[in-house]
């Protein structure tokens, strides 16, 4: 079962081209529908792409470079000018509230519904959402500006029932929940439903991580550990390692580095430099080091 | 010879539709290259259709609606990743250079070239800019927010020279400015060069006005007066005048009434609400009033 639903709405740095928008991505995580980032025309790709703007329920800010939020304001603005009443949860630096309001304010914007603002704090590795299903976790990088990751993951699932023996011996359903939880249960009779046999094992929990910008920085990799998919910005090919530094972006072979050692499944580059017109060069860079990268575009989606 | 070529960004109201992005307007008038207004998107718009974004030098912002505006801090942001040095002219209510500097502060962008605001006055009618050829009015109009019209003209133009007849007869050339300025030159030998003789009358200068947002305000009609080309909002038809009172925009036939007051040449209607999948009954209402009415569609080029 796919419980994850990643779309890419913007694959490009700060310069935008023809064919990469800026950075945007919006993930269906067990129908939490999360937004990541929102660089200027995030809202014409969501159109573009069909998703469901107004399901929108929770948005993620990186950091304060333009590419990463100029299009939240007009975002906001579409979501009140198409009547939504629902609230929204938006984390991101602590500046940003006061961005948004200020520009919502002087246009004389009063939205119908809350915007309820997180700041994210300067802390390692930081739980910012919990429900019954998922949780989303911040973690800090290393940029010009104070960035973040963020992990955004399933919580351990229980057993699943095995129906057909379960029923089959017409046995009493107030025993499913602890069964589920892995727990044996002992009858009246003195005899034991073993919770190995009436259920299977847990799904394991699915994972994504996004890291966008950030140079180079190993203390993330605790953040991003073994996830399913890691987004991680490969802005530069090594041979640019000078600029890279300098501009505090990582290179594809950086990337394909973070992945290897935090032992990831799958890897997504993205943020590539306007600089180069295909990302071939960096997909083969990347993949010197940890075979399973993709590079991504505009539009991709990924289910997992 | 056609000196002005206008071409629409963007010709949606405040809710982008697929086929309309919100407001912006580049300007070339006798090659001085002129923004007006910068909905979310409009950096992508001018990519798109090929003109030339550095050459921008002024920037007319009418009011502080987002899609009048939200598109400029990302424009700048790019001008600078372009390696923009020279400075830019931007015209605007007061508050507007507050929120772009705000976001390029945060964001610790550090323009390498000058940003130069000018505030708008609440005047009825200003010249904001001129230079050897061009005017800039700004005038104010009548919309929810504070929202100021625009008007750009060329200066009254010399005649010219009937270059054939006055070479052919071996006259001196210092007379020429004088001859061009509509003065008579007397000789040393007493007869006289008739400036109606020796050039052709000037041709009249040409000009474009802007209004949107605004609601239906006879004030500005002095401030139109005659333009070759007046742009005006009609958000809505006339059935839904109600509406368009309530949010203080123009129906299509009142902007067909304030181009005929005005007598202006032609009229381009645009920022069409969203609820309308074309504008047919727009331009007929408009047409009802004032026949030389265009709708004007996103990439649209009027060259006049």
């Amino acid at each position: 079962l796919k419980t994850f639903s990643l779309t890419i709405l913007g694959s490009g740095a700060a310069l935008p081209t023809a064919k990469r928008n800026p950075s945007g991505q919006f993930l269906n995580c067990n129908n939490r529908h999360i937004l990541i980032d929102c660089g200027e025309g995030t809202q014409n790709q969501i159109r573009k792409h069909k998703l469901p703007l107004q399901r929108i329920s929770h948005i993620l800010i990186s950091h304060l470079h333009g590419d990463h939020f100029f299009g939240l304001v007009g975002l906001l603005s579409t979501m009140h000018l198409l009547g939504r009443d629902k609230g929204i949860h938006i984390y991101g630096p602590p500046d940003l509230e006061q961005i948004i309001r200020m520009q919502l304010e002087i246009g004389g914007s009063r939205l119908p519904f809350s915007l309820n603002f997180y700041p994210l704090q300067k802390i390692k590795n930081q739980l910012i959402f919990e429900d019954k299903v998922i949780e989303i976790h911040s973690f800090t990088m290393k940029h010009r500006v104070d960035s973040w990751g963020f992990r955004i993951q399933e919580k351990e699932k229980e057993r699943t029932l095995n129906a057909e023996l379960f029923y089959g011996e017409k046995r009493s359903m107030e025993h499913i929940p602890a069964l589920k939880k892995g727990l044996d249960v002992e009858l009246e009779d003195g005899s034991k439903l073993l919770s190995a046999d009436y259920t299977f094992p847990a799904s394991k929990p699915k994972s994504y991580a996004y890291c966008s910008d950030t140079m180079y920085f190993e203390q993330i990799l605790q953040s991003v550990l073994e996830v399913d998919y890691l987004y991680h910005e490969a802005t530069f090919l090594h041979k640019e390692l000078d600029r890279a530094l300098a501009t505090m972006h990582t290179t594809a072979l950086q990337a394909g580095e973070i992945a290897s050692k935090a032992k990831v499944k799958n890897l997504l580059i993205g943020h590539l430099s306007a600089r180069y017109e295909t990302g071939k060069e960096l997909l083969a860079e990347a993949k010197s080091v940890f075979d399973n990268t993709f590079i991504v575009e505009d539009g991709d989606v990924f289910e997992f």
